[in-house]
């Protein structure tokens, strides 16, 4: 897989109140690889107990987390500060969505500069102040009708888009079990040819002048679908058993 | 905004365990206008008292809940069935990105086709009949170290991949709280000028072979943001502030 982030964002969560919470954010963020982890004046002090199960083994990450005084000092070698709120603050911002703010992150890492995403207090949010001294503010498009996400989710679904940013790349759909690779259109052949001479007999290509029509038909169905190798092998038993006397 | 989905997929989940992590898809679903839900032999039944508290007032989607005995019968109607898993199950199955099965939901949907989305329990996931039943299988890519993602959590991902393709048209940034226009050209030359004005005669264009290039950092730099009307008016009182003397 390629990084094309040498350097991912970190994490920032200013005056996190439960533990739980913490520790699911450190689970989230290393399904996406992000272990950047930094807390501003947390609640309940640090390290906290309560964060350990439900990081479900991202232990590295809350292990590496560091404490700050304030969000001046923990964003202090960032050049790219996002401000997650649910709603507009009443300031002059941007607004970005997850989809912009990742792809700036990313743009922004190639030429040595950080990101940091920040994420408020968990009942109340960021303050004003915090926003203030953002770049931007980074808001999920939600349901308007019906806008009601988590801490732990709202960092889920930024670090996914983080994360699926950084694998763009890749085959956004891939064969299992199996070879991605279609069987040669000389086994395609051998399979239509196989199929047509079992149909012929049967009267399947009636009447006569639907005949082209028909094995056209056939041919389309046969070749859509890529089959591999092993899958025209299959499909070739299965006529030769259709075709074959029902009783041995 | 454009509702390019005229058939939102529905939610399965098969043999579900904890009435709390229904109600977290529920609300994971809603926050992205999801509303479809669908439980295959909910292990303690339904309707479930422990589902309210955790969808967190999505409770629309859980009285809108159907109750079904097999996986069979839970996707009669759909034309598309994703089967979350985490990993192959050395059966020959597409395996699809949230990216790429979010398309082809809407693909299908715009010729009137519904996408089923199905969920394992949260302990073990989809045994492999239910697997084999479906038509691909959808995978969130996840760091190959790291992969723990649960229930709700795979369910906030997937849905907002959906809701990310269906709001794609929408502008990925936005100006809050003042107008999203740049101020004319000629409120920036009145800008530009009224600096230039005020800095040629504090020396700040000096030495005299140098004032055109820094002129021109001076204009890229009051350029470059795309300050609205506002914003200019803001700057030109800042430079007469500044430029006013000190005691009055």
């Amino acid at each position: 897989m390629t990084d094309r982030s040498p350097l991912p964002p970190c994490i920032v969560l200013v005056r996190p109140q439960l533990g739980e919470n913490i520790g699911a954010v450190a689970r989230a963020m290393l399904n996406f690889r992000l272990t950047d982890l930094r807390l501003v004046d947390p609640r309940d002090g640090w390290p906290n107990p309560a964060a350990g199960p439900t990081a479900a083994g991202a232990d590295a990450v809350l292990d590496g987390a560091r404490v700050f005084g304030t969000l001046a000092d923990a964003v202090a070698d960032c050049v790219r500060v996002y401000a997650t709120t649910v709603r507009g603050r009443g300031m002059t911002k941007l607004v970005a969505t997850p989809d912009h703010a990742a792809s700036e992150a990313h743009r922004l890492a190639a030429s040595g500069g950080r990101t940091a995403l920040v994420f408020g207090p968990e009942r109340a949010g960021l303050e004003t102040d915090d926003v203030a001294l953002a770049d931007a503010i980074l808001t999920i498009p939600v349901n308007p009708d019906f806008g009601s996400i988590n801490l732990a989710q709202a960092v889920i679904v930024i670090v996914y888009e983080w994360h699926r940013q950084l694998t763009a790349g890749l085959p956004r759909q891939v064969l299992h079990g199996g070879s991605d690779l279609p069987a040669s259109h000389a086994a395609l052949e051998g399979l239509i040819g196989q199929l047509e001479d079992a149909l012929e007999p049967r009267g399947y290509f009636f009447p006569a002048h639907r005949t082209r029509t028909l094995k056209r038909v056939l041919r389309n169905l046969f070749s859509r679908p890529g089959f591999n190798e092993q899958e025209v092998r299959t499909l070739r038993g299965i006529i030769s058993t259709l075709t074959s006397p029902r009783d041995r």
